[in-house]
């Protein structure tokens, strides 16, 4: 079985493994105040250009989510997500958990548009008794999104005046952005300008764990270490995610690991378009959607596995592929090999 | 500088971070549906002689303190705590942002006694406005506590008894439960015995992190996996928590750990007591609490480093030291060495 | 200005106002322990067929509906609602403060059928990762909805049986029950035999306020004064309900109110359908929901006042009549000449 | 059996009740936008000399207390709180059941005093893993407390030092004001001028039920109606806390029912000196706190209400006499013969 089914199915990328084992007997203070999690830090702060922004370590996305959107909120305040957002349909209710409504708006591709944004605030105050609906007070976007698409620099400044005229925190999901950085026109530093806060995602990108919160707004920055352990986040060896940030941001490696899967994952989306698939979300990333007759999928399924997406008509079935830093090439070779004979 | 501040200073013992290398490229599904969680699982089912219980792998203690203690309670219930306990203390009100009271009892020694917990349940049951209170559904211990005492099996008899008997759930914190195998007559098989939930931490006994959580009452069972989720304590790469505890768990490793570092806590305790130094605690475990004249705390820190614990008088102050499964018998040596000298 | 935009404009019907005139200088204990809070009880147990039954009084609505729900679900379960169900739109996330999330259901008539709560619950159970999602927990109905709809005995069965099938407890908020009991088959022993909890609105049928919540499931009888107070809705002249709803209660009183409104509300959607307005809903309660032309509705207003609902196409509104306990035959026979004049 | 257990036995004042029957059949939009709120507001506003200050009505304390400490607090900060305090001792949890911890401070006298809670804060500050612990927002003070006794305007002048210093708010909880008015230098202008947030409370002091907030602080007063209502606090008939404290308010009768129940109690107080009975507060209001001989406290039992504090020692019972607006002169009367006769 050759696994497409997620990008988080093997441990770490050699290099950030080997970074690990080189620094393994070494000693430091616990909880992210030691001499790595300090270099790593620099090191994103500089590929950020924002020598101000406020940067922590954390193990996982759904406990970045709810430790940023809580620390944002007051308490009648909800967060404005895409229907199709990770936060709203696969975190468990861990947002609700610390008591926040998530606000859903309708969405084809994953994506939500400034206007979509504004017309939804706009709706909120128009509401006479808007006291008595939950107020908007975050927008949570995520670059790629669920389905695979990106946001354009133009698009993400569009939201952040919505942001702004609302009095909107925004905050970019980026768990998998290392492939939205080969995939789309925005970088480190337009993030770092636009959002009040977004993260860097290590999972999906080659470390064994850990996402890097990047704040740059400075209400957020005050005492968020404290919002962190509050939420079971701060992890006691966090020199852990020093070294592997530290691996991953120098050298560029987070940036190869991005194009290597992107060049991959076009490769397999011009094998699905070749065969006729067509594809459900038009993703210019690592996550690809083709549309297939059934009995392709029964067939792929022998020796790939992949996750089911949507049964759009009762003979095809929408599927996920992933790619990720630690797919081989001869496998997307044998892949399409396969689909070709199909 | 040589750190006995804290027992997670360095990675992870060799073997573990073997392990880890040994399966880097493994691919896995994820969230602790892998082979090696089965297996770590069975392991640790076979030496709780509990064939029927439940595990979980967290990342981290706050974690696994919440999400079992907000499993367990409804929502008007508190948890009852000596007043030195960790969720009390040093988590950030983790507990009371699930919305639940930590009700406290004094304790000289971190320890609670079955008399104690009844006496409490008894006021709160016999107050006729009871509903305007907490009532008590939990009672949360540690073994070892915060000063590194111990409980006996027939002290966790008793209180498994008034657990009973207030219809309590017992949960046991074994954040640093290597070194009480090894200082107290209390087994793995008593511990799944008599509590309904207790947990083995690999964090300060040689694995990079990781808790395991083992559940022996039925109803906490279930749906237990969509509160970890609801957490944020579902690690996407799960198997790096089964393969951690697969290797401390087999030939005993944990037990080392824990045997070989109450050896070396014990060498301390003995220096301290040599030296005419009062313990603040009587610790039979990794953590020792001597209390120093200043100036000879003074004298340690230029070479030591350790962590202050209260201020008895304006000329002593109480210390911690820590051993741990990386601390090596040369910087026990040379530290009696240097007291013997001051 | 007339007022027709709620039901809950006035005071005490002068039955229930006379109630607390006559009981004022009586002393009494606090908190719903008095013996008017024990007779209207024993009232309503008798007028449900219920012997078992617990009933509390609370104060108001959103309360009633925090209180129930959050006592009823564990951490990681939601409740099922009607997208336009009152705990999704009007309680400014109430809801969600407790840690829950509304799961909500598409409904054009407010309703929610058995049909599509079960399909709900089997696309819950048939996702392979379901435990990374909120688990259904609970079914919120209103009878009558917010579009003033109603359900009959039969719909409620086949909820019932739906609910059996995925351990959900069901759950009726009865805020307009007087008018929903006037205008449908369903009875008080009806809610008690099919429901697990519901209750009867007090505020907009009568009393100053007051809700009265029945529980008939065992598990949620257990410790409910203390969710109660923990939700701070231990009113401490507790009496106040019981003095209220014996009001309520005896002679019927309560059925009377309902009917009356139901009568003249029928009267209103004559008038609406012989000018040839179509209706929003098919409501047969004391809330109207006519579509009137622009000008018509400016031209009422003059001298009624009413809510905007929503607003279909450029020259049409929708918009919400009210009746209740306190309108007036003539301030009807008003309104239709008005309409007829238009 | 005369009734001095509670300060909530009666139902309204005759001024107030005649207010609710006056009113009753009016009509008036819902939610505390009518006009007989917006006199009470203004009216209150006057008395405290604070033209700015935002006035919302609530139905009870604990719903005044959570809704106000958790508008103030970020979600990582605690309240400071005497340990006899109401929120700590007898709310069920509400406080924690919004996500913070209280943070108790020991108090003999049910008062805090301004060099407690800068010992405690800066306890807080110096501790460098403060990140690991709660950190405090707000200090919870009642006037008068628990145990009647009361502040004077130098030591709220002390207080809100340390307030400023540590960046607290500060918040009395003023359901018992009326009778710490009458017995203090403390005035609403000095509340109104020391404190962020307070409120006068209604239930004690002849009203069916009500608290009135009052908040000077701008910060807390954005949105809070949104809060109000999330905690489910908004009453529909809101006009009834409007027109209860309008009779409350004009010519001065909060401030005649205030000093006519000091007066009892004082008369009271001296008995029980006069007795040889010590107290075991020096309470100046309307709660005494008589320690008395077991036999002489049974004895009373036989025709008085009152409620039990402690047992000091095996033959000594402390106990709780409360007067309120509704005690009778010649109950007090009889009382003192009664008591002088055993």
């Amino acid at each position: 079985m050759v696994r497409f089914e997620c990008d988080y199915a093997a441990g770490a990328h050699p290099k950030v493994l080997q970074a690990l084992v080189d620094t393994n007997l070494e000693e430091h203070p616990g909880y992210g105040t030691d001499p790595h999690c300090d270099r790593a830090r620099a090191l994103l702060r500089d590929l950020c250009q924002a020598p101000d922004a406020h940067i922590h370590f954390l193990v996982g996305g759904t406990q970045a989510n709810t430790t940023v959107i809580s620390a944002a909120l007051r308490p009648h305040q909800g967060v404005i997500c895409a229907q199709t957002g990770h936060i709203n349909v696969h975190e468990s209710g861990a947002v609700e958990a610390t008591g926040h409504k998530v606000l859903t708006i309708p969405s084809q591709d994953g994506k939500l548009t400034a206007h979509q944004i504004a017309q939804f605030c706009q709706g909120h105050y128009d509401d006479p008794t808007a006291e008595h609906t939950v107020q908007p007070g975050l927008i949570y976007l995520s670059h790629p999104t669920e389905l695979g698409t990106v946001y354009s620099v133009a698009e993400l400044e569009d939201i952040r005046r919505v942001a702004d005229q609302y009095h909107l925190t925004l905050f970019v999901d980026g768990a998998r952005l290392v492939y939205g950085l080969a995939a789309s026109d925005v970088t480190l530093p337009d993030l770092a300008r636009l959002c009040d806060v977004f993260y860097l995602g290590g999972t999906k990108a080659g470390t064994l764990f850990g996402e890097a919160v990047v704040i740059t707004q400075d209400s957020l920055k005050q005492d968020f270490r404290y919002l962190i352990k509050r939420h079971g986040g701060l992890l006691a060896k966090g020199r852990l995610l020093g070294v592997q940030f530290e691996a991953l941001l120098e050298d560029g490696l987070y940036l190869d690991i991005g194009r290597r899967a992107v060049v991959q994952a076009m490769r397999l989306r011009q094998g699905f378009l070749d065969k006729g698939w067509p594809l459900l979300a038009n993703s210019p990333t690592n996550l690809q959607f083709p549309v297939l007759p059934d009995h392709a999928a029964a067939a792929l399924s022998q020796r790939y596995s992949f996750s089911l997406q949507s049964k759009p008509d009762p003979t095809h079935t929408a599927v996920r592929f992933c790619v990720s830093w630690s797919t081989r090439d001869e496998d997307i070779d044998a892949l399409l090999s396969t689909i070709r004979a199909l």
